[in-house]
């Protein structure tokens, strides 16, 4: 393929969850096709695309299928198979790279490469066992949080210590699995920056938003972000650094920390982020189409605001409310098509859109 | 069914075109399936659908097996053959209904139902052979415009008359169909509201659009629209009197010319119309989703402009502009995937953002 997709061709979206439907309905509004490869049946994206392969990643021949029809691969989640991934960059073009799939797929190498790149994040120590559990605690102190070092998100995977005490509960969360320990940030209050950088090596970053979370889960993100002049600068400054760093080609997640000390970066997505979804009803080109743009080799929009937004999860029986919500002035809904409705799930978002 | 569709229910849309694209974009952002009926193979709606049945709208079998999986059955344009709504309407509920098609479908039936309503249209007679038109021209004068009665859109089957002397090649032009002149009317601009009825009989209409044409095809529309406000509570008010009188069910698109005599109804249509393209990013709910709104019982969004917008055509060659539009701040763009451009075909849209 030619750094630069025309209208008509096809990207492959490794995913079918909600992320990957916004990324088809943003890439036909480009003129792209999508084919989905997703394991699980009837995910939210086939309703959107305009194919879909129900496979495992570890069908090797549904695989080169896959990859013989599309012109590009991209992915909604970065919790691929990595045997998945060796076979299909033999085949056609991954966007993001792998290094970028291989730092934020394990916490310890990623803020091994944020402190490499001089960034500030939460203290932190790889915990293999009691005996690492316990130099950590000594080292870093409690309160602090015990992640599995892979797999994670969304709160899950994870462990509080409130004291030493709880050192032995913890590492009996993790069920073996290598993890970090991370010390606690006192920070005043949470922003995420969603960038995208394009083949040719442009950035464009989206206004900082600023994230509640409840329960471990996402509940809103407001923009404009309570943060001074020079706090967005250094956090749009720092997107930029990461993104350089991984020569990435698509749009992230960057979650930050605010601190009087700075900005300390909590954790990286290498794929479009539930915090960037404010932008489809904000901008003119929001997250997802800048994502499309970049691996189609595209020139980005500009990710300028043209509204104030309030995001809103709808996770759950949040969806009751839904009736509610359509009637509200400006508020425009975006559900999933998810069939069934759990605790936790997230089944849809409201951006509430300032006039 | 009952009168308000749940999430993960089906949408039917006869006619695959980019409307029906946008439609089935639309419904997915409230969670619901599409199902695409559409004779040409590979529509534009196809990337975006849940399902499409190609086939021929006198093929029965087909119709029959499409209405089986669909809870209500809408459409994106107007002149779908009888017989097959004859038959679908016994099995689904089809909105808009019967009559809005009816009235819509028959140039001279659309301009007896404007004027039995009160409102004002272009002077017209019925023309079926050379003594209509010679009297219909006496009556009328010149210069008018001769039009067939059905099937006719984007300036095709029409012949202007700028003398009676014209009157002989434009009988001719019609070749034998059914025809209607219209008398020329001296606006100054031509606006278009996009309105929508509710089930139960909500009407919700968006600012109305200021509309350029371009060889017969619009070309752009300018948001807000250069009226007064009295001049846009007409529109508003002749456009709520036309759903009302329809019991109309959905979004209907209003052309109208602004006269020093007030406002004149130049046509209206049954469907999402191009003059509203503007609300996918100046509202927070656009004119498709009202649509599917409509049609699946739902509360209606207010229709509030967030932001100015001018909408922009892109027809045959304007596809070459593509690259330097993708790069322009606030330019929204949204492609149809059309395999082949052609002269004078729609392509694709361009919505500039005011921020």
């Amino acid at each position: 393929m030619t750094d630069t997709l025309l209208t008509g061709a096809t990207i492959g979206i490794l995913g079918g969850g909600q992320l990957g439907r916004m990324l088809s309905v943003a890439a036909s509004r480009l003129g792209f096709k999508t084919h989905i490869f997703e394991p699980g049946a009837n995910p939210p994206a086939a309703d959107v695309a305009h194919a879909v392969t129900t496979a495992a990643y570890e069908n090797e021949a549904a695989l080169r299928a896959f990859a013989a029809t599309v012109d590009v691969i991209t992915y909604e989640f970065e919790n691929i198979p990595t045997s998945a991934l060796d076979l299909l960059e033999t085949l056609k073009p991954i966007r993001p790279n792998r290094k970028a799939l291989a730092v934020s797929q394990d916490r310890l190498t990623e803020k091994a490469f944020l402190t490499d790149l001089g960034l500030k994040t939460a203290p932190f120590a790889a915990v293999d066992d009691a005996v690492d559990l316990a130099e950590a605690i000594a080292e870093i102190g409690t309160p602090a949080i015990l992640k599995t070092r892979r797999f994670g998100y969304d709160g899950k995977g994870q462990s509080r210590l409130k004291s030493a005490e709880d050192a032995e509960t913890a590492l009996a969360d993790m069920a073996g699995a290598p993890a970090i320990l991370e010390g606690f940030v006192n920070f005043t209050h949470e922003v995420s920056v969603i960038g995208t950088r394009g083949v040719d090596g442009e950035v464009a970053c989206f206004d900082p938003g600023e994230n509640v979370h409840r329960d471990g889960i996402l509940h809103t993100t407001t923009v404009p972000a309570n943060l001074t002049a020079s706090q967005k600068m250094d956090a749009v400054l720092l997107t930029a650094k990461i993104l350089n760093a991984l020569k990435y080609v698509g749009t992230m997640g960057v979650e930050l920390f605010v601190t009087p000390q700075g900005l300390i970066v909590n954790e990286i997505a290498p794929r479009v982020h539930n915090s960037g979804h404010w932008t489809q009803n904000g901008c003119a080109v929001d997250q997802f189409e800048q994502h499309i743009r970049a691996v189609a080799g595209w020139p980005l929009g500009d990710g300028k605001r043209h509204s104030d937004v309030v995001m809103e999860n709808l996770i759950g029986d949040d969806m009751d409310r839904v009736p509610d919500i359509a009637k509200e002035p400006n508020a425009a809904l975006h559900l999933y098509g998810k069939a069934e409705t759990k605790p936790g799930r997230k089944m849809g978002h409201v951006n509430r859109v300032k006039a």
